[in-house]
């Protein structure tokens, strides 16, 4: 065993296409192995986080769900980009209008909406509607300085009846036709992954990612200066 | 007038927000004076091409509202991406899926869409749904070598109600989502230009193009060597 994998101390682990594949009935299925490999992970006694990007629901509805699915995991251990969000909102006195898939918007309870003076893009699915991609066109393209905030910058995602076009396709869609820079919250943002060892309470180099996607899960850890491993499963082609 | 002006013998004319505002009941409203600008240019016994990317309609459709409008427009008259994207599906045996407004469609009637080895995006409005883009991303992703013809790159356009997203912000979702470029047919591809001006029998030298859209009508034209004026109605902002 290499010496730096003798020091590992805490991993982070993407959900969706690492542990289970999302959609259809039940909100998805395991992949083989992985409810057992979690139990393994925290019997270790090594520390862990679960460091997703969706955004298709609260992370109770989140947890519950994999909880349903046979995963030991609490909401305390997710690390998601909704409530990333709304710091950086309150922060900055942003007021969002919210183009959202409807069961993440109780993450943004607390948060003041009237007269939106930015715009939060999540992976909306069926929201992603031409009326409301035009809306919130209208709403950047009208701001003096359009703001708009994504919460991921996922290209897309695998759900059990096929890949699906995630969070980032649409926001390339209103940057180009806005001509601005969306701010992404999420992987594969440092600040995203910092906050996640944080809250482990582990250094980089004492850390590794584990995911499916090359940019976002790999890209971005190994920017952060930790390790990172993919997988061949999720949208892995 | 300066010797340039002298020289002109033909002129191209963007149609939606330089002769008219789409949308709505009877399809769009004239843009003041710009009937009668039609009438003038016809009888100064200047060339005169339609030289639009709107995608919305077949030429006939188009060329029928235009009319019913009150200008003296003829199909032959109009230059437009569907017809050339044709030959060029055509030429490179290409068999396209359509992402484009229902009522385009019958412009690809003669073009074979079984087995498809590529995808065609239009202005396809309220056929960007959610379903359809996803639709469009799998048959792109799944092909050995993506090709994506796009029908403009338009950022937006104004109709009566609104601004609206317009095929290029759809056409960067694509590209992004496949991590590939588009092929644009439609302004401001080179090609386009050189075959209005063809169809006139006019050099660049003397032929001035006139827009609503920096990019598309002026950027394009002047890339062709062609002058170009920018007009204030339509989405100039």
């Amino acid at each position: 065993m290499a010496a730096w994998a003798r020091a590992v101390r805490g991993l982070l682990l993407d959900v969706s296409g690492v542990l289970y594949d999302s959609g259809g009935e039940g909100g998805g299925v395991p992949i083989a192995g992985s409810v057992e490999a979690v139990r393994r992970i925290k019997a270790s006694g090594l520390k862990l986080r679960f460091c997703t990007n969706e955004t298709q629901a609260t992370r109770e509805q989140f947890v519950k769900k994999l909880q349903g699915l046979g995963f030991d995991i609490s909401v305390a251990e997710v690390t998601a980009p909704a409530p990333a969000a709304c710091r950086i909102l309150k922060e900055r006195n942003l007021r969002p209008h919210l183009l959202v898939h409807n069961d993440l918007v109780p993450e943004f309870a607390e948060i003041d909406k009237t007269n939106p003076n930015c715009v939060v893009i999540g992976d909306a699915a069926e929201n992603f509607s031409y009326a409301n991609l035009n809306e919130a066109f209208r709403l950047l393209i009208g701001m003096e300085k359009p703001v708009l905030i994504s919460l991921g910058r996922g290209r897309y995602y695998k759900e059990t009846d096929g890949l699906k076009l995630d969070v980032g396709a649409y926001m390339k869609a209103l940057e180009y036709a806005c001509d601005i820079q969306a701010e992404v919250v999420g992987k594969p943002a440092k600040m995203f992954f910092e906050s996640a060892l944080a809250e482990m309470g582990v250094p980089p180099q004492q850390a590794i990612m584990i995911g499916d996607d090359i940019v976002n899960d790999v890209g971005g850890a190994q920017r952060c200066g930790m390790r990172a491993l993919q997988v061949r499963t999720g949208k892995y082609r």
